[in-house]
């Protein structure tokens, strides 16, 4: 990416990467909908999934208004195709086990409640808002999400080795949550959101915290995948769960219920 | 369905019975494309489906001239949804293992090549040279899927218990393919196509023959599941499939190239 970038450019990318990381990330938890391994887990999870849509509905709503194109949320949803998605590829992986489920969203909790902390003294006001409203949110995944990690990761032989699998697994998505780009110096010089890299430090402190607790081993390699949030290159996930996510509105569009 | 049903309804039904029978096995063996145990047999497979698609495309074809709106093979097969199919249930259970695919084709099979030798002297010229062409290509596929039927049933004890677990699994999917109604009636008054139900007692000694070399046991229960030549009920399998199947002329309609 070049350097120069209009600030309604990087403003409408910084929302389109907010809004397509909740919205991927909150299709993947839902599928867990009736498939959980216990019924608390079936209902938290898709609690969990009907939180992300919902901030999705606002990041993606006011992404439509800077677009200026008169594009709703649904239609960001729903008829976009792969290539213009920027969510990370954290959000996009299957599932895998519970477990691998379940270190995804702490480590994307993580990431998301420090962001959306930040997020809340935007200069924008209108960001500074949604910010607000999903961070109460966050603050409450996060919780969940790192009590379920030491719960299984210092739990029994089994369960702790699934979860060092997930780590090993997952480590090497996080990187991309810290990139930084043009958009983003030009969101982080109009104070509207913080330069990501400024971010790792905090979260490293804070998921390294847990981890210890849970009695995991973070991996050492700094290498991370990366493409998503640019929109370069997704993984071969993330077509197939558009596919499913976006039939109603491709085989009846614009449909009303 | 009522007794009633003029002429030009029943061939319809019986047309996009054919078509759809094909269409969505086709689909579904295509889905083993890159995943066979052996190239041999991965060749094989995706040979099987292009049959299979092309036989859709004369059946369907042919259905949409006889539809009088001015579908085209293409339309019927990727702009209708799950309650407008005929295709019987056999047809889109999921794929299970190499021995269940296997089985399934070869149960396919032998009604197929049935049902096409009588359908070559049909009264309707246009069903008539179809069945013609299609007919060679089912009974390869015949003596294939036999032989390798033959060969896992009377292979080592791993394959042959996979293969008895295909033959109680598929079973109950059989009898519909020798179900009768109005539309059947109709096209056996006509000439057209025979009475299914008729055709039964070569169907059963020709697949007799087979599994009994196969060293497999039939189940004895007659009882069959139902609903999908006639539109009632389709398994839940179905909808997922043509969400699969549709997604490129639902997300880019009317797309060339």
């Amino acid at each position: 990416m070049t350097a120069t970038i209009t600030k309604e450019d990087a403003l409408l990318q910084f929302l389109l990467r907010m809004g397509d990381n909740t919205l991927i990330l909150g299709h993947r938890v839902s599928e867990w909908c009736g498939h959980s391994p216990i019924l608390e887990e079936d209902i938290a999870l898709a609690n969990t999934a009907l939180d992300l849509i919902g901030q999705t509905q606002m990041w993606l709503g006011l992404a439509g208004e800077v677009q200026g194109e008169g594009k709703s949320a649904d239609d960001l949803a729903f008829l976009r195709d792969a290539w213009d998605f920027r969510n990370v590829l954290l959000t996009e992986v299957p599932n895998g086990d519970f477990g691998r489920t379940m270190m995804r969203q702490f480590l994307f909790d993580a990431w998301h409640s420090i962001i959306l902390g930040r997020l809340i003294k935007s200069s924008d006001a209108r960001v500074a808002e949604i910010a607000a409203k999903a961070s109460k949110e966050a603050a409450y995944h996060l919780e969940r999400s790192g009590d379920t990690v030491v719960g299984l990761g210092d739990g029994t032989e089994e369960s702790h080795a699934r979860m060092q699998d997930a780590l090993d697994y997952l480590w090497p998505y996080v990187g991309e949550m810290f990139a930084c780009d043009a958009a983003d110096s030009e969101m982080a010089a109009a104070g509207i959101a913080p330069d990501p890299s400024g971010l790792r430090d905090e979260f490293d402190a804070l998921v390294g915290r847990v981890l210890t607790d849970a009695t995991l081993t973070i991996p050492s390699s700094k290498w991370a995948h990366s493409g998503g949030r640019d929109g370069r290159m997704h993984t071969e996930h993330l077509g197939h769960l558009l596919t499913q996510m976006q039939w109603l509105q491709r085989a009846y569009p614009g449909c009303k219920w």
